[in-house]
């Protein structure tokens, strides 16, 4: 879930400087046209302690008219509000039509905190996060727009800010016991806070996680993220809903997760051979304990074109026997497949126990080929993250591993690998002329990969990135990653 | 929840044979317009043991043309099924677009029965209802129609069933011994079947529950429901998705749970003066002891014009300490109260403990005046029942008592009553133009009161029917049922 948000960016003095007039005026603009609609905005602005929320906030009132801005720092609920139901307290907050409210303290914090502190059981906190799920849908359903934005740092720049703060005698009661009790228990408090926002991230009320330990980057991203959640809501509620999703291709970030991936790594052909019939043999061995277990699996493999996926899925099924595992290609749907949900073809396919099931490309194609093509309306893709999410959260919690990967190869590197099948007759066939097209769309691709890794790396289903420039090290990554993952969840239930 | 099933309805042989042609025609010409469409329907038959499911399933399949219908008559899932997730069962089977299924035991039934008999906790009862309210709202978003309908019968007529099944040599089999057991728990399986209900009726997966008791009224009225479904939906999904929902007034069903009160019920004027005086000092000795509780409690009113609202209200708050109680009328909502969610005006007036709030008119005005004088699209009043049912799952789960009464006047008692206000100059104010106008929609709102009444009546929160033609009983009723729900309240948290 945060892997996105770990990667370092920042943004300098100069280039900040830059943007802030066009954004800040941007948003007074928008302010002004919010004000026109009858739509209400609702920003959530939530994160570890030491993430920067109250200086996010401060810039936010401070580009925005502020007439029109209310903020609720939320605390302690009061007297009064400890004798009506919970959420009398947020809901006698909303903001009336035409405006904007911060709430800065949510209907999150007091869930995540008291399930990461053990305060609640596992069956409490999901009553906490259904009663949320019905609670957002109540308002977006009545012209509310949700803009929830989730500042991460990692463990370790926590513990720097803390520090830094503690020693300087200006802000040092900025650092209470308390949080140094929080930080000791970070681990368990992202592992809550991920399974919140998968849990809540709906098309109507999404969830932005933005990297935040370079404070303008920080505050660049969310001002930035407010003003496209109110335009894309202001253009939907004036635009005829039943049009088409292809607003054009999405643009990615300059620096993402897939950008920052080293596609020069590479292994040795001789290693290579040495370490894959190692890798081989024990995932051969985890996935006949399988069986014994009741359990199965699904790997999916998704990237660009001629980023090696046959290649790696071979190297996989090698190792399995082959009563046990099938590859299933997606392409095209067949025209049984599309007269049904999508998942319904995924569904038919799933394993059984000792089983695993290969998907070359996957369900995944909702939100990347029928995205990018604009084969669906955007509502429908917009919606497919939290299906999929929730397809996904069925399979592990009825014991079938999933494993995703992403396959990354530079362009450069698709166009070398293009000219050489072009070349080579008996590979011919792997080359269309809609691979040509595609590649004309890389940039759009690459965006809407790096948005599904965002919303779909969960705890229970992360992604694993393999840098597949080599092909002998994404290879082995893969294996590795598989025997990993299977030994993992051989042992752990 | 069932109280509008079981009011003994009826249909003779003549009726039903005369019905029959035109429905069956019908149903076909609707089956040939869903073929052409992109929609699939799927139609959920739910209900306890002996309520004739097997029976309807069977006419439903009669009536509509085989080729284009399949019926999964679901009971211990098979061995290929167990080693997938629970939900594979029911992915597999989904109608293609264009075409129907009849599920016969669906996700329905397990999580009830095993909740009914006390093999899973709440949590996880909770839990089977949270997965199938994903469940359904991802099959609805994707073009599939679903109609859920539970056939309803009462304990006694279950074990007349099953007695009138056991003696007959031909039939015997089909009373089995877990039947029996069934019987047994019949309470708690109703109580688990209209939570269930509660929580996953949804505007796109909507309950239909019908009184099951004469096979000729269930499997007529069946068949309409499916009809009007399919009808509706094929409608919605050709009509411009923004359109008003103003479609004509709802028509009420000829006999209903407002049309089977018994309104010449009427108390002496003595016996009443005597009897308001203890049941008075009763129901404020109770409201009291809210407070020691931390408890609170909201009161309701609705009911036609000049029903006797105010009346009852005032008998009701002489008893109550004038401190602890507010009575807030309900008419059209001012600015501020338009420019925020609809149930916001409502949360805003919740009491605090010890107290209590009588709202004179209520949130229900979304399903009753603006549902019939179209003032907001029908998707809107459609998805209120269920937001209705959160909040007021919300209200008595934080320990607030919720009592509704709906005062049932007849409509010559009204007519005596508005001629009668015109006549008195000190109660001319109390009758408008708008109430005259109100009075020719009648049946109209009659028609919408029962839905309401069958969608919110839940066990946590149901609707006290109140004949009210004559005041004194009217007013007796309803102090005698705040009396009673506020003593119960107290004795069980």
């Amino acid at each position: 879930m945060f892997e996105s948000a770990e990667l370092g960016r920042k943004l300098n003095k100069k280039t900040f400087q830059q943007r802030e007039p066009e954004v800040r005026e941007a948003l007074l603009d928008a302010q002004l046209r919010l004000k026109e609609s009858s739509i209400s905005a609702l920003i959530v602005i939530a994160g570890a302690e030491g993430s920067g929320k109250g200086d996010t906030v401060n810039l936010l009132l401070d580009w925005f008219d502020s007439r029109g801005i209310e903020t609720h720092a939320l605390g302690e609920p009061s007297e009064e509000e400890i004798e009506r139901p919970p959420y009398f307290r947020y809901w006698r907050r909303l903001p009336p039509a035409g405006s904007l409210a911060i709430f800065f303290g949510s209907w999150y914090t007091g869930a995540i905190a008291q399930h990461s502190l053990g305060k609640i059981d596992e069956a409490q906190f999901e009553d906490h996060l259904r009663r949320i799920v019905e609670f957002e849908r109540t308002l977006a359903d009545n012209g509310v727009l949700l803009i929830k934005i989730w500042l991460h740092i990692t463990k370790s720049q926590q513990k720097r800010r803390f520090k830094r703060l503690s020693r300087d005698r200006e802000t040092a009661w900025r650092v209470t016991k308390r949080d140094w009790e929080y930080h000791r228990t970070y681990d368990r408090f992202v592992l809550s806070a991920s399974r919140a926002i998968r849990r809540t991230d709906r098309a109507h009320a999404s969830w932005h996680v933005i990297e935040a330990q370079d404070a303008r980057y920080r505050n660049l991203k969310v001002a930035e993220t407010v003003l496209a959640s109110i335009e894309t809501h202001l253009e939907d509620a004036t635009q005829p809903p039943a049009a088409n999703g292809n607003h054009g291709l999405p643009a990615p970030a300059p620096v993402n997760i897939i950008s920052t991936l080293d596609l020069s790594l590479a292994v040795d052909p001789a290693d290579y051979r040495r370490e894959l019939t190692a890798r081989q043999l024990a995932v051969g061995r985890l996935s006949r304990d399988l069986l014994k277990q009741r359990r199965s699996a699904v790997v999916v493999f998704e990237g660009m074109d001629a980023a090696g996926k046959g290649g790696c899925i071979r190297r996989l099924t090698q190792s399995i026997d082959a009563r046990t595992y099938r590859v299933i290609p997606i392409s095209a749907p067949t025209d049984e497949e599309s007269a049904h949900p999508y998942l319904w073809r995924f569904w038919r396919q799933l394993p059984r126990w000792g089983h695993i099931t290969i998907y070359d490309r996957s369900w995944y194609g909702r939100v990347l080929v029928e995205r990018i093509e604009g084969l669906i309306p955007s509502a429908a893709w917009r919606r497919a993250y939290a299906e999929i999410n929730a397809f996904e959260e069925q399979l592990t919690s009825s014991g079938v591993l999933v494993v995703k990967f992403w396959l990354a190869t530079s362009k450069d590197e698709q166009l070398t690998r293009f000219k050489d099948r072009e070349a080579r007759g008996y590979k011919r066939y792997k080359i269309t002329p809609e691979d040509w097209r595609n590649r004309e769309k890389w940039d759009g691709y690459i965006a809407a990969a790096c948005d599904m890794i965002e919303r779909t790396s969960t705890e229970i289903a992360p992604w694993t990135l393999v840098e597949a420039n080599d092909k002998y090290h994404a290879r082995l990554k893969v294996l590795r990653t598989v025997e990993a993952r299977l030994q993992r969840a051989l042992a752990t239930r």
